[in-house]
């Protein structure tokens, strides 16, 4: 008895046959007394449909207006749930963003939520209904129809819950649950039944694909618990919440890793202060994201700065540093393409020296070069050749006893 | 230089290409130094499909939820003009109808207009911007999506060129304006320059097709100067406006024709107060939409009842009669299938004696039986057999003096 949040993603109601299904998962939870909000992103490969008839268009479309366009894909699947339910013979009521009182910045295409009112949720619940919310949008002061770009349905059901101050958040995806590694790399994977908020950043953060970084991040913030599972099983799927180290009795809980993956190095940057600050932030400005960051210096007066990007984002990285060549003052630009970026994860490490040089030991013996290596409290990411990701993932699966028992993964992306 | 509202239907609007040579249209206009307020119908076919989709869940989806599905559709095709206009190097933005300040009767699926707060309207034409609308929605005082029913794109768009005190309303249709009769069924009909707000009311009400008559009501309302015209050519259209009689010349100005009407006679009613009245208020409680009534007494105790229905309502009419029998009293129910109205408008007849007189010996001379009458001060119409039709629609034509010159039209429908 309580209230939940479900989130259903695009493939989970993908097709009118779908939409029924997941309704039959709402009305047993409301039979099983629970208080019901679910949140629907848009049906399967819609919004790729209204994507490909802007850049008909136009191919650079202006983002309010693309926010005007995509959030009609989650109106349609919100009304369509709502009338299967009806159908059912069980009381829902869809509702757009801004008529679930989700208030977001002023921004187009990326936008966060600044604040929930749920005086309208609450009072449809009070009614007996399941009310069901439009995922990924918002709107602004302004009265502006805004999205919350990449993983935002995601983060409408963790804000959502947490304004609810709901039992739970279910996120429904394609998957069972969060493994400790891509089982399509490593056959002994097996799903892990809880996982923390801050393991489960690292693993998003590190291209595990299950749930995204921002949605973790609130549900870290305002303590949801978070539940991962899949929409077509009745499998338990894996908790995120905050779990106490020694109850997990794991050093390592996941193997991720990131097979696309460039490595840029600025030479003969001169060792100024600013020097760094100067060089991401004219990156950033362009909008490439950078990943593991490394200052080598060789004497005092010059310094090289290496760093990843995702593979895609090459090729502007490189034109962007060609074209800032004076203002940044340096020498030349090496890269190199093919990598790959291999993580262990697991908030048991904090307590455990040594884990970093056991890693580095398990990819020597494979013969394994390393070319780059970042680490924090839970994590040691390394940067290896992209021909053998597997060979590391699941030589690192095994040596931290993962191929047993409980276990977390880690979608390849 | 001015304010023009103009409204593009679906078929206007059907693909992409259409969008962009109504992006064109707009700017020639915006060009001359007009500013521009756009109401848009969805793509095309895309409302059908979004019912399809719905009536593959539920043969009666909530009119509610209808409203929320189907309200997507105008907002696809705004958000598209707009980056069609950007593209062409033009300012443009596109509101729902909540954004433009539209709000109507909290009822769902054919709500009236209440009231339009034009004020965010005029801040974007402020701007220089071109003002996008959604067409056919509107928001109620609790905050819920509206639709306006049939006819309810042309609707938004008077009433906006009301609220806007706009130069003109502009119905961009796939025909080039309104005709003295269908030229597919009178080769020698022609386009009307002009015609009064009267006689396109009745036009509209027979079926023309070309507005609807809500739309005509509120421009003759709120004095809208309506123009119709096609998307396709540069052809001026028809200007729907006040027209004094002595100006134009004409006694009758089109002739007009329904083919799909269906003839019901209740048959041994009680002739007591409120029978007619407990007759029509059931049919209406059953959204049976009736059309000419005529009422014959035999003697003073029992009364005959008849009337027409749309040919595709004749069955569910029939229906809802049978299972009200006792309650309204009559001994049996007669019906005819097969049958049309013609019909002849102009608002020249008022001061015109014996123009019906002239229509019944057309008629008569062409051996056409006449079914039931109807008439008002500027329109008269007649039931016949529907395989007269044409024959009908064409002697009339010829007889008002319409084959030549100045003349309207008139889609059967």
């Amino acid at each position: 008895m309580g209230l939940i949040v479900q989130k259903y993603g695009g493939t989970s109601v993908g097709t009118i046959e779908r939409i029924l299904r997941v309704a039959d998962r709402i009305i047993a939870n409301k039979e099983a007394g629970h208080d019901m909000v679910i949140i629907l992103s848009a049906m399967g490969k819609s919004t790729d449909v209204l994507i490909d008839m802007a850049k008909e268009i136009t191919p650079y479309p202006s983002e309010r207006e693309m926010d005007m366009l995509l959030t009609t894909g989650e109106q349609v699947s919100i009304a369509l749930l709502s009338m299967a339910l009806h159908q059912k013979g069980y009381d829902a009521i869809s509702l757009t963003g801004w008529q679930a009182g989700i208030t977001t910045e002023s921004i187009h295409g990326r936008a966060r939520i600044k604040e929930i009112d749920p005086t309208r949720i609450r009072a449809e619940l009070d009614r007996g209904r399941v009310v069901i919310v439009a995922g990924f949008q918002g709107i602004s002061d302004t009265g502006e129809i805004t999205t919350l770009g990449r993983g935002g349905s995601d983060t409408s059901a963790v804000a959502l819950a947490a304004s609810l101050q709901a039992d739970k958040c279910e996120i429904f995806t394609d998957v069972a649950g969060v493994y400790t590694a891509d089982p399509r790399v490593v056959p002994a994977a097996s799903k892990l039944d809880r996982i923390s908020y801050d393991e489960m950043l690292e693993l998003a953060n590190l291209g595990a694909g299950v749930l995204h970084p921002r949605s973790v991040e609130a549900a870290k913030k305002y303590k949801v618990k978070l539940v991962v599972r899949s929409s077509f099983t009745a499998e338990e799927g894996t908790y995120v919440e905050e779990v106490p180290d020694m109850e997990t009795g794991r050093v390592v809980s996941g193997v991720a890793h990131d097979d696309e993956v460039a490595k840029i190095t600025v030479v003969g940057m001169a060792a100024k202060v600013g020097t760094l600050s100067r060089l991401f932030n004219t990156l950033a400005d362009h909008r490439v994201n950078v990943d593991i960051i490394i200052q080598s210096s060789y004497d005092s007066d010059v310094t090289n700065i290496s760093f990843t990007v995702a593979a895609g984002d090459l090729k502007h990285a490189l034109d962007t540093l060609a074209k800032n060549q004076a203002e940044l003052g340096f020498e030349k630009v090496d890269y190199e393409e093919g990598l790959s970026k291999v993580s262990i994860v697991g908030s048991g490490m904090v307590n455990n020296p040594g884990v970093a040089a056991e890693m580095f030991r398990v990819l020597a013996e494979e013969q394994i070069t390393i070319k780059m290596v970042s680490t924090s409290d839970i994590k040691v990411s390394c940067v290896i050749p992209a021909d053998l990701t597997e060979l590391a993932v699941r030589s690192l699966h095994t040596a931290y006893g993962l191929d047993v028992a409980e276990t977390a993964v880690v979608h390849g992306s």
